[in-house]
């Protein structure tokens, strides 16, 4: 190995192989399997026409998210939140930024009084779930819209979906910035950084944290660099998913 | 139709089709992807070496399971368990029934101080998902006990998994006994029975309820008939999978 | 001791003693505090006009059951539910297994918009609790019911209950069949059933558990023969209640 | 009615008829039903030798209690605390007295290391039910301490339990201090107190409430005296279960 | 020090130095800082317009309370509640008394349809946490009553506060009777007792705990003429706070 | 007011008034009141020998943090988390943030087997509670490593501390970036961002969200550069409330 190789021969700014299975829910309005490498995340939106009781009678829509994981997504077993009786930190962290990514792109107005549910459920985790989820989440919702719109909940002429958005991990591994971290990777980074993007390459998250030594301004951009480059790739694939 | 065709045009005595896709889960030391027609259920079987505080010392081991459903596995979304903060009574009942029925094919002197985790998520739910489970997670756990097995944690010559088990439904619809309810038979049925049967066609479980009209003797021994037949052709399927 | 006799004395089809105090509470719209032997549980039925918001103007009635022990109802003394915070696999089992039994032999549509809770507390555990409690929650819903249409809440003509119900255990023991297990009984039956049946002897639950071998089918039939002449004895003795 | 008149018949001075069936579980170490009236409270201690690990090597013991009340104890029919999830603060606050009252009458080093837990299930209520628990507990307390030292967990010569204890409610309803409130009065009375009391007339604990109008001195030490004096009757009637 | 000396240089008959610190919170219709020796508590006072549902459209109002303490308010720092995920028998029953004291001076007709929900959170707790609580929080009541007045939703004749309320503890440490105890009295006092008396010298709580030994009459009367001394100069303090 | 004039007279760039009451508390091992204007958050510090157990035997220390608002620190109040019986997510993320902040700058082997929790309890809320959390929380901790070091439970030369830390949240409202917003600014804010610093002016945390439109790489850059000057400041006060 060369100094910046890395344990499955990528290089820095490469992406691990991603895939969308669209539709694999036969239940959901819309729904997708997707995959960065070894991890794997079930997204299925769940479209409802009306909204909660606290957003009654505004004319606006509403989308919320939730995550989860296997208990066996891991290499350790771990207990069920649901047996456990609350969720964890964690959880909780993730579920609210994948919704918050999602209503960035969301046009309230033109969605009118519906709302969508975004479940995104880990069944195999190897590092970076989380911007896998808000990956695939789009393409979910953006069917999820779809068939709004068919069936006339939300107007023919309306734009809800106003950009697509996707999220990718970037860190530091021995002084290198990386792109899309395997959870090996991931263990080891001294810098860790999630980059939820928009498909014109504007920034939904930046969500930065020095897991060793604090970083500086030159690595701060070096790994915003990288991921607007991986979102860049990531948005041409689920462009291809929903053509597809 | 005739009067006996079903909705999907299987005979009453029908399966839906059966697949197991062994070793979906790369982390697990046992796993299967099984279905029964659109019903998919991912088994994981998590091997570990020692038990419970409460069985220490005694040189037995133990094997346990947990059910659970993906909120969108089902046409409406269900609420989270773990969003609720208390597992429903379905989801208890079914957990322990999947957990009796692998037991009752253990032998725990032989499988020594191990513990195996049984983990059934259903992915989608069509009718049969604690059905499946079972089935399912026989193979799961056939797979964790080899791995055990391999690695020392078993004894070479011991025989910790004495039999093949498999389940499945059986119901009455008009007045006629059919095979493996799919979701619109099993909420139109007036009895609906679930059998667990070892691969030597012994019973391990009977649960039959009477939905609408209780039901007589004859109607039982019906369902039993039919059920014992489904579990046999479920025991070839079961080993084809673990041979492959 | 013979082969068959039991520890108590009785033969392999005989009931243990079964007494039923009918209106035992004060309070509720029906009552019973049933005894088989020393397994002792208050029964209690409490009748609301009106159903839960889902059922509303359906023109149809409810019928729910909560079945609980109290913490030193056993020989050790168990930690309460409420204390814990949870409700364990068991409880819930149970409770909805009296719901399914006792809703078996409603008319809902003759209840009319009612409900009525049933309540089954085991105030003392010697093996069978889940059978008395749905023979004696039969009497406290009969009661609750006359209370119910004397009241001008049920039609005047409207039948309601539309058939008796009672439940008994069964089990092998040493290979024998035996009815109405005790305790020390069912600890060490190699099968244990619960059989739930209308007056007239159909089946409305058949729940059979192998917790030593698999069960063959003419075991199956003998514990069936049992359960069916111990429920027409059960179905003598709430008569007797319900008369007296 | 002349003035003074309660609405059973009794004068203000005088208790409901109090019953003791002592021994009414065949599992606990020592048990009672005591009735005030209408009132019924189950009262089970169960004997342990050990202390919790907290206690543990002081050479001290541990009495502790819980109360609850039946969901169809009263008039209306309540949620299980245990299908709530959460222990209500009346349940706690009751339960802790108990404990409190019962500790009071206790030798902890002639105890030694062993634990008693109280369990009090109201299975009817009608006013006073607290203090009918305090009461009866202290029977099923005594008899599980006379249990233990006959096992020889508790020294032969050990005085563990010092004294009795009783307990009993007055109110003032209409200026009148009354005592032994039944639930009619205690919903009518301005002030309301509990009052604990050792068999030789010391106070254990005193919890007076004003429900209406503060309250004066002089209505404070009326109260106080009836309290005495009912207690006095109820030590009486204990000793009587006891030796009975 | 003399035989009645306390650890502080205080008689037995002296408070701690008690402050009020009105309109500590911003944010609130009425709050209080108050301290008695080192004890501190922010009490503050939300006023809603309109009642719970199970109050509306009668006319009257509602006032409750909640008291909680910080986790490191104590010399050891305690688990928070909201992680353990419920709340303790402690904290429920002084919350209990809080709210029951208070509505005591409350005239509910007079305060209409409105609520306020008192809040007394323990920053520091050094002994009498839940008398500094009581009488801290009728200060932040009467702010939040004269601001429901000035706004119009209290009549402008009405009077919804009767009376001033406060509340003081006392107790018996080597057989003499103390006011006010701080932390290390209050764990060596042999009887303890929380007195709630009105501006005027009437009583609306009395709450004596035997620590050690059971109490005698002469020893309750003691304590009881402290406690109505301390609570007039409470009551002085509290009038001092409302009118500077 | 001109353009970028704000609502309380700041310039974009400038702080709010920051105090900072060092030792606030009396029990605490180290203790901060900070305000960032009308934000008041008590910052404590637990120090306890010894460390959890899964971190056991390796000679290193832990620290973790838990926030939490009272019910009446906002304008409306909100329930307590401990009465709805969980922790909301924001809650979570913002505990999870203030821990991995604090130990950013800990020397884990320098602390050895000691533990340090941090509490930041929000007792009024006008924006930027948690970064003013984490400003105080560094103030609170390093008051109880000193304490730890003088009661030798750290090493004389042990440096476990190895820098400063603090945060400041900076937002661009109306397209002009802005420094330290107050709650009236944060909810109008479009993009929203936590920036923890060092001493030495390196990132710990970056977490930037478009709250309405995504942001582009000037904005981001903007921030940055607000934040840190922000935090230079801090880290002086710090200095200052150390050394005072």
């Amino acid at each position: 190995m060369t100094d910046n190789e890395r344990f499955d021969g990528r290089t820095p700014g490469q992406l691990r192989p991603v895939t969308i299975e669209r539709g694999w829910s036969k239940q959901a309005e819309g729904s997708a399997l997707i995959s960065f490498g070894d991890t794997r995340v079930l997204c299925t939106a769940s479209f409802t026409n009306g909204v909660p009781r606290w957003l009654a009678g505004q004319g606006k829509g509403w989308v919320t998210a939730e995550y989860a994981m296997l208990p066996r997504a891991t290499n350790d077993r771990n207990d069920r939140e649901s047996v456990k009786g609350r969720i964890g930190g964690r959880t909780h962290e993730i579920s609210r930024l994948i919704g918050r990514s999602l209503r960035a792109v969301i046009d309230f107005k033109a969605l009118g009084e519906n709302t969508v549910v975004i479940d995104c459920d880990v069944l195999q985790a190897d590092g970076g779930t989380r911007t896998a989820a808000i990956t695939g989440a789009y393409v979910a919702l953006a069917d999820a819209l779809a068939w709004g719109k068919e069936r006339g909940f939300i107007g023919k002429k309306a734009v809800a979906l106003t950009e697509s958005v996707s999220a990718i991990s970037v860190g530091i591994i021995d002084g290198v910035p990386m792109l899309d971290l395997a959870y090996v990777e991931d263990s080891r980074a001294e810098t860790d950084m999630n980059v939820v993007v928009t498909g014109a390459g504007a920034f939904v998250e930046v969500q930065g944290t020095a897991e060793g030594a604090p970083f500086d301004r030159d690595e701060l951009n070096a790994l915003l660099d990288l991921a607007l480059a991986g979102n860049a790739e990531l948005a041409v694939i689920q462009r291809a998913a929903l053509e597809g």
